[in-house]
């Protein structure tokens, strides 16, 4: 097979808020080849990552993004290689082309997995797909109640991990933030897996983190999530080194796989953190899994977003057993919830399976995804090189 | 002052040619602030930090650049440090965010510069800027005998320091790159220092490396420069070790400070090559250069693009006496020597002085620019984004 065709969708909510949701908005890709379809989205700013696909060229290494993808052959996954390899010597001065190329390898993925009428962790090499215990992913409330509330209301859905972040968390005082993961360890009880995500709140300020280090014991949390910026490699470490029994988690601002390996190296992280989204797709995810293993460090999705997004980011560890956590957005806008018709529910156990039909085994609600459609126009010295294709 | 007005200008050569040449497009940024105007240059496609800079909001911490600069206080360097801080939390998920901070962050400066009737490098804190030693910077010849000519021809202008890169280097047989290498040591003379330049093109394979390093030792290479991609730390680290008295070299496509120390941490570099048109302005470059400094690690600019560039990439270690080197384009395409009527040549000894004048010293000719602008429009959800303001 040839790729065909490569189209993008952006989508958004009506209104986008000013608060840490990333499901306001998304770019949707579709990849024709050999009469298959397949669809990915990017977990990226939608138009700067259009203009990445579609941009003029400005020199050898400064190509769009599609000027790669385009005309290859799709037979195997070892072409799929040859994409990445290709857009990384075109596109290596386009700083955004790593989000772009991450979902359209979703969609090629989706496409092979078609073509071979296989789910695509079979495609990866896995045997089988393990259950993973979902862990509900949600933003801090305003206050400690509301935060104990929240816990309380997924400890009876029957979560048995959850995640709390953003917020105001890190930016007042310590005891502050001792009081909101305190409600929330009271809120989902002694038996639930509980995590705290800083969102890079305190950049590389070693001191800042290690203030809130007795309270996230004291709370037995699971992993502090993003203390610092994803490059603060020598914070992380100097953190890791005081943070037992808490585990660090990071990684998902790691746009390459070399990003991803310093975090493990060089960090000292417990738990790393993909988006496929972002990393540069399952291919990219796979190899970060692989490494991870041999690392003895966890690997786990990042997801805020849909469902077809969650599918794309738990194919690269679907097969490996022991890594048994799974982010599961909870708070989904409903754009991104209604995204897909299909959805992965947890089971009465709190474990999220993944479909054993080909591809993805998700597709995209087109009617359903219509009214969130942006019509979009880019012109370039009187050249239209984008202009929203028909859904 | 506050910034009142910040404005783009995509400009580019008539026809792009597949090359390894940086300088066939440009992307400007004009700050205005209290009466003031300033220019800054990104080393970065055009039309995707564009977007980067006027795109909606995703979320909380993905909203365009414009939004944490437009309307902020501008009255000495702690504001721009002000500035960064706020682009790298509200701008935190786009990717493309650096390389659009970099221009931006460039005309800062200049701003900064004509308010206080003070160089850039003044402003730094530097008491004074040493000339700095020009090496002339170069695509290999398609053939030995080219790249010869090309040698002898920098020898015979005065430069007393020369680099090639790019073309086929390093893509087919170790002979062929022995043979361009000592082509080009033959045609400087044992006097001249010589750098090579692989672009990359080893990606992270550090036996294509090792199978150079006897002719660049026997070509008596100062440095060799980016063998591997900025992130394969491992690699460089390995390569180090082995390419006594030959130099590493590497850099440019770090684009936030992290990434530049890592190199010089974990990498082992021994020349620390920024853009401050990619990585984050002259802020961020200075930043670098300081760290450098403590590790005994030299710092050099990397600039392929106008003259306006080049002022900016040196102003961040100009007061460094022993960073002696400096990279100059020679090969530069006529929009971005056009891109200022003044420019900054060699003296009779090779070497380049930064200008005395406030800000970068350089302004760009908007007359002979006109030509090169690149009309550009953005159309999202039926609202004109982006749209070539005057010149």
């Amino acid at each position: 097979m040839k790729i065909d065709a490569v189209d993008f969708f952006y989508f958004a909510m009506p209104t986008i808020e000013d608060i840490g949701d990333g499901s306001q908005d998304a770019l949707l890709i579709r990849v024709a080849a050999g009469g298959y379809v397949g669809w990915g989205e990017c977990e990226a700013a939608p138009l700067v990552t259009i203009a990445a696909l579609i941009c003029p060229m400005s020199h050898s290494a400064c190509k769009p993004v599609l000027a790669s993808i385009l005309g290859a052959p799709l037979d195997s996954p070892r072409d799929i290689d040859r994409i990445h390899a290709a857009v990384h010597r075109n596109s290596m001065d386009v700083l955004q082309a790593d989000h772009a190329l991450s979902g359209v390898d979703i969609a090629l993925w989706d496409v092979l997995g078609q073509r071979f009428g296989e789910p695509v962790w079979k495609l990866l090499g896995y045997e089988r797909a393990y259950p993973k215990t979902a862990y509900a992913s949600m933003l801090f409330g305003q206050t400690p109640q509301e935060t104990f509330d929240k816990a309380r209301s997924m400890r009876e859905r029957g979560f048995r991990a959850v995640k709390f972040g953003w917020g105001d968390f890190g930016t007042t005082t310590p005891q502050a933030d001792r009081d909101q993961v305190m409600a929330a360890r009271e809120g989902v009880g002694a038996d639930v897996r509980l995590c705290i995500d800083a969102g890079t709140i305190w950049a590389d300020d070693y001191m800042q983190a290690h203030a809130r280090l007795d309270a996230l014991k004291a709370a037995n949390v699971h992993w502090l999530e993003e203390p610092f910026h994803t490059g603060a490699l020598s914070a992380y470490r100097a953190l890791a080194a005081q943070s037992d029994p808490v585990l660090l988690a990071g990684g998902e601002g790691a746009h390459n796989e070399h990003m991803a390996r310093h975090m493990i190296d060089y960090g000292g992280v417990g738990y790393i953190q993909i988006d496929t989204g972002r990393i540069g797709g399952i291919t990219v995810a796979k190899r970060v899994a692989d490494y991870a293993l041999t690392r003895n460090v966890r690997f786990v999705n990042h997801t805020f977003t849909s469902h077809l997004a969650l599918s794309a980011s738990l194919q690269p560890y679907a097969g490996i057993r022991e890594h048994d956590l799974c982010e599961y957005p909870v708070e989904l806008k409903p754009l991104a919830y209604d995204l897909t018709g299909a959805h992965l529910l947890p089971d009465a156990n709190g474990d999220i399976h993944l479909p054993d039909a080909p591809g993805l085994g998700l597709t995209p609600d087109l009617t359903a995804l219509k009214p969130y459609l942006v019509e979009t126009d880019i012109t370039v010295g009187g050249k239209t090189l984008y202009k929203t294709p028909t859904l």
